[in-house]
């Protein structure tokens, strides 16, 4: 199931499934064997919004498959407004796909949709990696227009340097070549998300934060091992939250960076060794 | 000054040093050049309270130096009542050893005194690990003889099982290998201490904990790199310190190990290559 063993995120093509009558976009690379590992993306984010460092990073290891959920980017249909709906049509892309497991990293959004996953679905999703998320009904996750609208300071080029990173020297420069690596790819970029994808994902999002979960039952539900990691200065979804998840994941460990936002993943990403292993 | 890179944990004999007039008890091992890396030890602890799975991994790549500190185990002299006049006695020993610079590694109270030397004397402490551990009046720290009451529901063989790891079957059997691995050095083992050392360092920690540190200056004076270990679920020093320790001290990574507590570092060691590289 993966055609692009000898590709980098920067060469692979996207390529076209049908999942339902709808056609999603995605992109796999990395390991030829081996359980893959499924991205699940941030709000307003494309196929383009990974960072090349970390994804061929875990390439080196893992199958590693990245998706437009429905409405997203390149991929048709409408997005869906609650996270339940994006875990749905997420289930129906990798049963598109074939695969009878996999592992899920979800970022921000992207771990709402991966924590609904791996409780509903113990026998089809592995392992988790959790990056800057929180549980449902987390702190701070219903601010999240006026996260951005702040970040929007510095004009929306560098919104997600100052969404994702801290206002530090070092966070400033982690920052610029997050942003220099997403443009590493230079051809064959997917095309931005609608207005009703953003609307849709934002609704989702704030609509997630207002939920209650007493006790925190979705979390005690997930028996998967899951890693969190996150900075300590995480604007979007406050970084308190990756501390309860590691409490209440019964099979959870927690990696929290200093002087590191919500995109802490893409300041301590590996160094070196960024190329994939060749299949 | 590393008299023993052919020794190990168990085998290494105690040795002993004039520290301004008092006789300070230390075993040194591991690899015989480079930063040495100082232990500083819990409430209660003597010598043969590390954990040989700790101790001896580290010593694969750094020269490791257990110490009893004044009053401690087979030290001399008088233990203090403050983590200050604790830190003090810590530096004399390091400067007695001649050594200009070294790293820590603070479990619980010796946490606390690494954050005391780390942030006095920042040309002479190169790194921290900070493990079970909190700031100066952090959270749950003055009902120390609460959680240690409590943990004498099993008779005294069983308290530092029931007080550093959970009781889940999984925190049970780690807590019961544990105490076992504090069993492998067989000759020549430290004493316990005395009333007068218990009853000072119960003081010195129970006042820490009653201290205020208004915006955590200790936490922002330290500039040093710092890893933070513990467990999700650390009845002693809570696990809420350990992120606060992450979000303020500047230099900060931490690792929180789910279904594990004040003792995850004993929990979470390596579980191969335990004996340390020959000299």
């Amino acid at each position: 199931m993966i055609q692009s063993a000898v590709h980098t995120h920067e060469t692979v093509p996207t390529t076209f499934i049908d999942v339902k009558g709808t056609k999603f976009a995605y992109r796999t690379f990395g390991k030829a064997t081996g359980i893959p590992l499924v991205f699940l993306h941030h709000f307003t984010a494309t196929l383009d919004n990974w960072d090349p460092a970390v994804t061929n990073a875990l390439a080196m290891n893992h199958p590693v498959i990245l998706f437009d959920n429905k409405g997203v980017g390149s991929s048709g249909g409408k997005t869906p407004e609650s996270i339940a709906e994006m875990a749905n049509d997420a289930m129906d892309f990798i049963n598109a796909l074939g695969f009878h497991q996999v592992d899920l990293l979800g970022f921000s959004l992207g771990g709402f949709i991966a924590q609904d996953l791996a409780e509903r679905h113990p026998d089809r999703i592995r392992k988790l990696i959790l990056a800057g998320t929180g549980p449902k009904g987390g702190e701070g996750i219903t601010e999240l227009l006026t996260a951005v609208n702040n970040a929007m300071a510095d004009g929306p080029a560098k919104v997600l340097r100052n969404l994702f990173f801290t206002g530090t020297t070092s966070g400033r420069a982690a920052g610029e070549q997050f942003l220099q690596r997403l443009q590493a790819r230079n051809a064959n970029r997917d095309i931005p998300s609608t207005d009703q994808t953003i609307n849709a994902q934002a609704k989702a999002i704030i609509t997630y934060g207002y939920e209650t979960d007493t006790s925190y039952h979705q979390l005690l539900n997930i028996k998967q091992p899951v890693l969190i990691v996150n900075g300590t200065e995480d604007l979007i979804v406050p970084s308190i939250n990756s501390f309860i998840l590691a409490k209440y994941l019964v099979n959870g460990k927690l990696i929290l960076w200093g002087d590191s936002g919500h995109g802490g993943i893409f300041q301590h990403h590996p160094k070196r060794n960024l190329r994939p292993t060749k299949a």
